[in-house]
């Protein structure tokens, strides 16, 4: 069924000849460009390379932590914390924690005086290990987080602190590396040449999602996959430069907002990775399509109104898996009072796939235009390989727009204003 | 500081002279629609009328799910389960449970099989209440749902599962109605004049709230004081009428998205509530603002680039607590290789309350238009008041671009594919 592990369909408005033909040329160029660039494009080899040595790190720093600790509390924000978290919600229980993993908790990703207050009552009587995630080390979310965190640990763990603390950052510079350095924290690397966004293929993402329970060696094997057919510079062959390419035909047509769409809750942290990866590669220079995401059924009974019927601004992209291990059978009832023992002995999950089926036609009908991303099974290897999938076609749409795909340079905005008024404080 | 309890502000587009004019008469018009309207208004007045007997219940009831219970499930979609998750997670703790309520978790807002199996492994050590929220017992999500908890009461409790499910249901009709009646469940009733994205300040909210641990009196206290004070019909006194005049000036301006923010992420399924609430209310003809959110500063390092410098298609709804009740001050490091030294004896909610005016400065100058809705404190009182203030600016606004607020015609669509679909395999 499956030529590519993304299956990349039109429902409602065709990729046709004409289009390939129109696009075809500006792709390889860009591609090319892509391939050859000096700066920031280490995620694209990344999965193709040997890490034996330092997957096998991870691994061991995971049985360390696993045998040592209750939790694992991640410090980091953005790209050092969106995509570890987004692994870890959709490939783990949503009860409990995964029978491989311990749980991992996350702080560092906003100022809540209320929830570092909580979190820390919460760890008082679990055995806890820390990874702070950060290539500077100078964002203040993250920097306050470490600061009150090491401290506690430093209290609770004394000299063992030092053991406890695992930092991921850039090999070479900055605060955090240098504090690494002079204590003697364990570091993994955060290669100079990945931004944040995409980052959840190296030790960023896989340390966390290894503690919490994911094989990881499946999840870089998916990845490595995608890397593999994604290199292919023909738009007819690659999924990922298609996805792009209808994307852009949308937004040139006038579409404003992208709506990604999901029926499985687990992916709901999953969606703000990608919303990250789009929203920060494409929103520059006045351009770009606004990303946004719902989970269904439940915001077909929120949202669903304005898809359907409201003002004719956004398309929507439908993300299924035909497959999700775990199910439940709808029973018999022999009282019936609801009408629904015509569905009796059929799986949730295939009911699930039924409603998706008939949103896409409803919107369709609607005049929504649908963009259906599908791919076999939601497990460790095809989620590496989707992760690696959004990312290239995500800087072939920034560059078909003619934005940096790599750069932010907005976000400094807010930190610049926060600091002025703290100082002057 | 407040003359009224929501201080509604306009950071760089001012309604003017010359904008009050021009809405006055046809606020004080509509409001006048609105008072003396026929059907789906009950909830205007609801907060006004006595419902001490029916609150007493309430209490009573809570009481005994928490002296026999672990965990209350509630079961319900959409306006059945948006408003009281949005306010329990506003106001219980940010891990484990409020120190007056029990657990409180959701089935039955969607259809996946892996989350309905793991529910019920999660409840098989438990002792467990459930209450099954439905206006009609129609709802395919809901209905499966209660249809498989049911039958897991009745197994695991027997004759004792009738006590133990509670139903919140229209008093007159509907499937629900008829199997409480024929089995005995205990009922509340859900006006049948309040629709469901309406319904938060009656027992649908009410029930499962006050299990959570909060304090219901205060909450409809401020619902109350909210529904006195927006009573008033001129646009100049009034500031939920006041947002709704801005946000239509902005609509008419041709910006398509509004974008509330909270810098609290305890508000995050509240924004989910708020985007029902508008997004149902205003998306049809095609027609209305995208009504979506962000969790700040997350999402500043996150979709904080797209709003800065990209497509200039949205404006911002910035909601801000001045007091949250927790808190957690930054420690002094005599190392200080972080340099946040000259933070040290500040506490966090007051630097998160600076990275607010930081961010709407920052987004002001990049040309967003941004709105300040400001309350004292985030507490149950507050929440009530501004739960109240959103439904009827809500109103207001919806029938200033002149569609019907109360009505959701396009959630019929999908449902009617699906079971087309459903029927026919």
């Amino acid at each position: 069924m499956y030529t590519k592990l993304v299956q990349t369909t039109l429902l409602n408005c065709t990729l046709d000849h004409h289009d390939i033909e129109r696009y075809k040329n500006r792709i390889v160029q860009i591609h090319d460009e892509l391939e050859n660039a000096h700066e920031m494009i280490g995620w694209i080899d990344y999965p193709l390379q040997n890490h034996d040595q330092l997957f096998n790190e991870i691994k061991n720093v995971k049985r360390e932590i696993c045998a040592k600790a209750d939790v694992l509390v991640v410090i980091g924000i953005g790209g050092s914390f969106l995509g570890a978290r987004a692994v870890q919600d959709a490939l783990t229980p949503y009860f409990g924690v995964h029978k491989d993993g311990i749980e991992v908790i996350y702080v560092g990703h906003h100022m809540s005086g209320a929830y570092m207050h909580q979190i820390l009552e919460y760890l008082d009587d679990k055995e806890v290990y820390i990874n702070v995630i950060s290539k500077s080390g100078g964002t203040m979310e993250t920097a306050l987080a470490f600061r009150v965190l090491r401290q506690y640990m430093e209290r609770r763990y004394g000299e063992e602190a030092i053991q406890r603390i695992i930092v991921t950052t850039d090999p070479e510079k900055g605060i955090l590396k240098k504090i690494a350095d002079a204590i003697g924290y364990r570091q993994f690397p955060i290669p100079s040449d990945i931004g944040g966004r995409y980052s959840v293929l190296t030790p960023v993402g896989l340390l966390p999602i290894s503690v919490a329970g994911i094989d990881i060696a499946q999840f870089m094997e998916g990845a490595k996959k995608a890397a593999i057919e994604l290199k292919e510079p023909d738009l007819e062959l690659n999924h990922a430069y298609q996805y792009a390419v209808m994307r852009n035909i949308l937004y040139n047509e006038g579409y404003s907002v992208e709506l990604l769409a999901s029926f499985e809750p687990s992916l709901k942290k999953f969606h703000e990775w990608w919303m990250q990866l789009f929203g920060e590669s494409e929103g520059k220079e006045r351009k770009g399509l606004f990303p946004t995401c719902v989970t269904y059924s439940t915001d077909l009974h929120a949202i669903g109104q304005f898809i359907q019927e409201g003002s004719p601004i956004l398309f929507e992209t439908l993300l299924h898996f035909h497959e999700i291990t775990d199910d439940y059978t709808v029973p018999f009832d022999g009282r019936n009072e609801d009408g629904l023992n015509y569905l009796a002995g059929r799986s949730l999950n295939e009911i699930n796939a039924t409603s998706k089926q008939g949103t896409a036609l409803a919107h369709a009908e609607g005049g929504v235009p649908v963009i259906q991303l599908e791919m076999a099974k939601l497990d460790a290897y095809h989620l590496g390989y989707l992760i690696y999938f959004f990312m290239k076609a995500c800087a072939m749409s920034a560059k078909l727009i003619e934005v940096n795909p790599f750069d932010q340079p907005g976000v400094e905005a807010y930190k610049r204003k926060m600091l002025e008024l703290l100082i002057n404080k």
